[in-house]
């Protein structure tokens, strides 16, 4: 099965698209631009949605639902919003089909028109804060700290499996805040929060960061970010926090009363993540024989593979032990299962297994249970080994530990490698063709200088990093005087 | 705060939609039909949603997720399908939208129209039909046991706040099998998953039954049902499950090759639940001073009130017994809140408390905890009583469980009263009018008669029950023969 699938090396782009597809993560649609999620991708989703879901709920927020469906007028509210966000979206301008006369299907008809067209949400700033204005009056109104876990969509031209999909799955949190330091604060916490879910559960490390003027959202007043690099060298924005001023509450007169009966705008925070995630987790650590998932979010975290003979009692031995084995591992909340499809072969569920991405396989052979060992291999590094069956649930425990671990070193040392700082243009434009990664070069600050190194390279600035160190230099274009480097690279 | 909702005596519609805003499950939108699900109600929606997904799961179902919008074309090639859902739904046409020219703000771009209107899906057989033709080809391709959990939207001219909304969020299960037998079980097994799910976790007795000829979903053979009673004697259909046959696998060609080679049409059912659950259930149990949730369901199970006077020792021993409490009932895995909010009185919490339907109130009083006891209030029957601090968790847990089943049974015994056999004209018009509630009748058997009999009193046919007991009688319109009683109501 894994010989299917185009290797790295021979196109990387290519065996993405095979590995998405063989693995059953997700499927083309007969939408243009938008995909089907398949069970195996879902449940990655689902896992990934239920970590994120607590982290949310253990700051304080809640959960809510608001329409699918914004008034166009409520998009021009905002004026630097609109220019980010109308432009390509899918516009609802009729609530009828009817029969066609010639009886060949259905067309729309054309006497229900609706009075103001409805935009299909690209992101739900407008209506959320329309309904704000009728929630907060009073500073005890604040803060008002919810999120939205919805489907959104936004015209794309040209689309990827999970990384640009026209419609895709999202969360978005939407504070209101008294204070201006309080909205600040809350960006970057929840800024955090997506780090350390990268991090700690995708195995992916990240540079957290603030985006440059040119690439803030549509409406923010600041935009922070968390970047991540794939295996080709290539950035990806893995999610962003904006701290959005008061902008919206101005353009939905979200108004409140401070303690000392003042009146005020509210200050405002948003914040994504979406399936974005899984195309960034795929690109981040599989391999040519298919998936590697982290055990975190792995939807099957153990395989037990049986290797039957004829004799039936061996057979059973087998059988019993995998039972019993399972039922240890189960109990200490590992997600184990036991493969004795007899319609397959051991050798055919291997390479489906590892396809899949399953961290840990454990086969079973008659050879081995009469020699009280089983075959285990990790997935991460392919590696197999004779394990005694005494303590072997704490060393699957252990080793799951261990995957985790290793493919977040792996993928840390891997971006360090390829993040090089550079002085000169020559080296910049050698570097981003030659050596791809985070190019760390000195910048003079300015969009102009931003665009037409993006003209000239491809490359853009994925953050100027939190904490950034601070150190005169000049800028790899103009010359002109930098206090920082800043980090760029060519991004999905 | 209870004192501003209507009662269900003077206008139980008014008393509705009253308590829905002030307990805080939804919100009116800019968007016409369209709810906002606020975060008690999204809370509630997400505990049903969790049971009911354990539950799909155990029963071998996976999750997956398929597009939002539907070709034009797709809805018309199942006839029956496109005559029951093509009609009203939000039809998107144009595909960007770009600056008015005086500069009023944003107008769709006649440029962006699409070749083919796309449909926001009403339900989703038809794109996963679509999506199946390409992931079924041999009968080891069987059966395939999926679910969606997705928003849908159906163009509604008379909306209620989760009762029927233009958008609403639901599941829908779509299933391929083999033969028609096993298609067909698997209609009846989710059928008694819904029942379950409904019984026993929102306390609501429910019937199971089939729908008459015309009461089928579009495209169906056989739609079962589950029907409710709500406190004013209307029905309330809470959930379909549907068999249907080899429809939309003819419309979409979707045939595999059985062991002996043979090709043949897939077998399908389909089902689904959704946010009118969240209606149902408040219709079903609340009363004047509020909502009143079933404990499994509860987004918060139990609130602790201290009531705090001026000594600041007796208020630490308060709060510390509070924070002993409340770990030792969240050990055995309660919701509970400890409400010490200073800018609030006790009798303000305890109303804003019985509105939001919290199952259990403990106060705690310095008095009382001299005493070494507390008060704790039921909400179901709104009964106080001063419980020793002794074994007090396993009090509370014990209530929270009869709680549980009384609520159940009140509505079961409400139901029970309110099912009345009738077998003449004259008795069916004045029950429905006078006594409204379910009413078991003899019915021809003929779709004539039934559009007949809801033209005369607005009543339908809820369901035939199954395992209903076959009795000749004649029916109560035409007097011509029938073999068994159906359930009539006036609904929802």
């Amino acid at each position: 099965m894994s010989k299917e699938i185009t290797s790295r090396s021979t196109d990387y782009s290519q065996w993405y698209n095979d590995l998405v597809l063989k693995a059953g993560l997700a499927d083309y649609s007969a939408v243009k631009g938008c995909m089907v999620i398949k069970p195996h991708g879902y449940a990655l989703w689902e896992n990934m949605r239920d970590v994120l879901d607590r982290m949310f709920k253990e700051t304080g927020h809640q959960n809510a639902y608001f329409p699918l469906f914004i008034p166009k007028s409520f998009l021009s509210r905002e004026a630097a919003h609109v220019e980010g966000f109308a432009k390509e979206c899918a516009v609802v301008t009729h609530y009828r089909l009817k029969n066609a006369p010639d009886g060949s299907g259905v067309i729309v008809d054309p006497d229900a028109k609706l009075e103001e067209e409805l935009i299909v949400r690209p992101t739900s700033e407008t209506i959320i804060w329309n309904t704000y204005k009728d929630w907060i009056q009073s500073y005890r109104d604040l803060p008002l700290l919810i999120n939205q876990w919805a489907n959104v969509v936004r015209w794309e031209m040209r689309t990827r499996l999970f990384l640009r999909t026209t419609e895709f799955l999202w969360q978005e949190g939407h504070t209101a805040h008294a204070t201006r330091e309080e909205a600040v604060e809350e960006t970057t916490k929840m800024l955090e929060v997506y780090a350390r879910f990268a991090e700690e559960y995708m195995a992916v490390p990240v540079v957290r960061g603030v985006k440059t003027a040119n690439e803030r959202f549509a409406g923010a007043e600041d935009t922070y970010c968390i970047e991540a690099l794939m295996q080709d060298g290539k950035a990806l924005q893995a999610g962003t926090s904006h701290f959005l001023g008061q902008n919206f509450a101005k353009a939905f007169e979200v108004q409140f009363r401070d303690k000392e009966n003042k009146l005020d705008y509210v200050w405002a925070t948003s914040w994504g993540v979406s399936t974005r995630l899984v195309g960034a987790l795929v690109m981040a650590h599989s391999d040519d024989e298919g998936l590697v998932l982290p055990p975190r979010i792995a939807p099957l975290q153990v395989v037990i593979v049986p290797i039957m003979n004829k004799d039936a009692e061996a057979q059973k031995k087998i059988r019993d032990y995998a039972g019993s084995l399972m039922a240890a591992l189960r109990s200490k909340g590992i997600r184990v299962k036991f493969d004795d499809d007899e319609a397959t072969r051991p050798g055919w569920k291997f390479a489906e297994y590892e396809m899949k991405g399953v961290p840990v396989r454990i086969a079973l052979g008659a050879r081995d249970m009469e020699n009280n060992v089983a075959e285990v291999a990790r997935r991460d590094t392919r590696e197999k080994a004779s394990v005694s069956l005494e303590g072997l649930e704490a060393h699957i425990s252990n080793l799951l530990e261990e995957i985790q671990a290793n493919m977040y070193q792996k993928a840390l040392a891997f971006r360090n490698e390829n993040t090089r700082k550079v002085d000169t243009w020559e080296e910049f434009v050698r570097v981003l063709d030659e050596q791809p990664g985070f190019v760390s070069a000195h910048w003079d600050g300015t969009g102009e200088t931003e665009d037409k190194i993006k003209e000239l390279t491809k490359a853009t600035i994925r953050c100027i990093p939190l904490n950034n160190e601070q150190e005169a230099g000049k800028c790899i274009l103009t010359g002109n005087p930098s206090t920082q480097r800043v980090l760029f690279a060519r991004a999905y």
